[in-house]
């Protein structure tokens, strides 16, 4: 494949998945490497007019949240954590030319928004994954942030996901590829999760468990909602689904986590987790 | 269920799904009437906090579409098409306080944004078709509206859905409702469809057909592309696939019709169809 990256690095392409030392994010495409140019369509990038390994090259963090605004302020949030000296006006939309996700970069800390549901985020992270091994991006940490039902957990706790189940309880996502069903490996990084549960006991009053999130298709009738526009199940049914949810090891509901648990484990994102902050149910 | 229309209006509530001459759009759930307010989370409107009937009671069009951006292009040029005395400056995001949806309304024709996939489109009708209902909008025509890929067509040409089939080429939308998988209806209103063709015979040079539009849930491996971070399959397989689709009636493919349509039909909006122009494959 054709890039902006100066030739005499493309000696190092065929063997970087396995680079001594170091975990190269990876793509499981071999036309990939056919292809004389690579649009990331969907983000308003690409490898004949970006310079990606210039402009994503020292991304180590790669935080994804629903919202655009949400991932602006948690952008600028960083900024300041990280104490950098770049103004804070420099942290611009790097795809601007869309207005299908938005992406701030400060420092070694990359944030993109997904909108809402697997189709959506999926979309994202196949571009995602493109753009970080495009830019020869190495051991890479990705982690989803957002809101998301609890179930029998105070509100306000933040849950960290171990593992992602479907509507069904079961640890995988189906994946259609053309007519055919796949199913794949859901399970995050272990020692993630513990360094980020590590992390929440040094803050005060920041409530924190970790426990199985519950990826749905649909907002209203598959989470058990009583309020849209459609709703043939009774409140009684819904409390026994959600208390088998429970008893199975769920302990929060969400819609992304399924597609995010397998496309980062098939594509080398070192470690990965899903952090998340229950606010209704 | 309680709401800012008069209290006087209220003894209409019962039998207006079967008003006299009216087709009014209705909710399917027993529960809504029992709620003393209804928010619509992801629009940024309640019952309480907006006068919804005198907001929205006159809409008799609804567009909807997943980029946010074309949708206010498409509100601005259904402005100009109507002549409308209102200044183009005041058509404003309805939705502006969330960054999920964007909504413009000009006239008796709202637009909205769904973004991408079926949970994401899904979650926004779930509120659009409440919002219609509690501003007691009658005889309403919904139509989706965007790019697709075609499929054994010249590009541009325009393919309004008689039906919307599955990544199977079956004419259905499979809704887990908790942890049960509900089989819904995917058609389509004839009569609107059969009127759009006729619309588009009087545009010079806007080649247009009726067909199947199939609908997936992912852009990259389920539609058969070979640019994805993943891909399993060989050219031959991809090719097969699409033939099979094109002796199945599809002519197109996108990621939100089968959703639209079950949805839709459910709630009584009058007519609806998809009119979706491809743009790849």
């Amino acid at each position: 494949m054709a890039s902006v990256i100066p030739a005499s690095n493309s000696s190092m392409r065929s063997d970087r998945n396995t680079y001594v030392g170091k975990r190269f994010v990876h793509v499981k495409n071999p036309y990939l490497d056919l292809m004389d140019e690579d649009i990331l369509y969907h983000l308003d990038l690409g490898t004949k007019t970006h310079n990606l390994p210039a402009m994503f090259g020292d991304v180590k963090f790669v935080c994804v949240g629903g919202s655009p605004n949400r991932m602006k302020a948690f952008a600028l949030f960083m900024h300041k954590e990280l104490g950098l000296e770049e103004a804070e006006e420099d942290i611009k939309d790097i795809c601007a030319g869309t207005d299908r996700y938005c992406m701030y970069k400060t420092g070694p800390v990359l944030a993109i928004s997904h909108g809402m549901g697997i189709p959506s985020i999926s979309i994202m992270l196949h571009e995602l994954i493109k753009l970080l091994h495009h830019a020869w991006c190495c051991d890479v940490t990705i982690i989803r942030i957002g809101t998301s039902g609890g179930i029998g957990i105070a509100p306000g706790t933040v849950v960290i996901t171990d593992i992602a189940v479907d509507s069904f309880f079961k640890p995988r996502f189906e994946q259609v590829i053309l007519d055919n069903i796949v199913t794949r490996s859901t399970e995050l990084d272990k020692e993630l999760s513990e360094e980020l549960f590590n992390c929440s006991k040094e803050i005060p009053n920041f409530p924190t468990l970790i426990g199985h999130t519950m990826c749905t298709y649909d907002f209203y009738e598959g989470q058990g909602r009583l309020d849209g526009a459609l709703c043939s199940f009774s409140r009684e049914k819904k409390l026994d689904y959600l208390k088998r949810a429970y008893k199975a090891g769920v302990r929060n509901i969400e819609m992304e986590s399924t597609v995010f648990a397998a496309m980062c484990g098939l594509c080398g994102l070192k470690a990965k987790s899903t952090l998340i902050k229950p606010q209704t149910f």
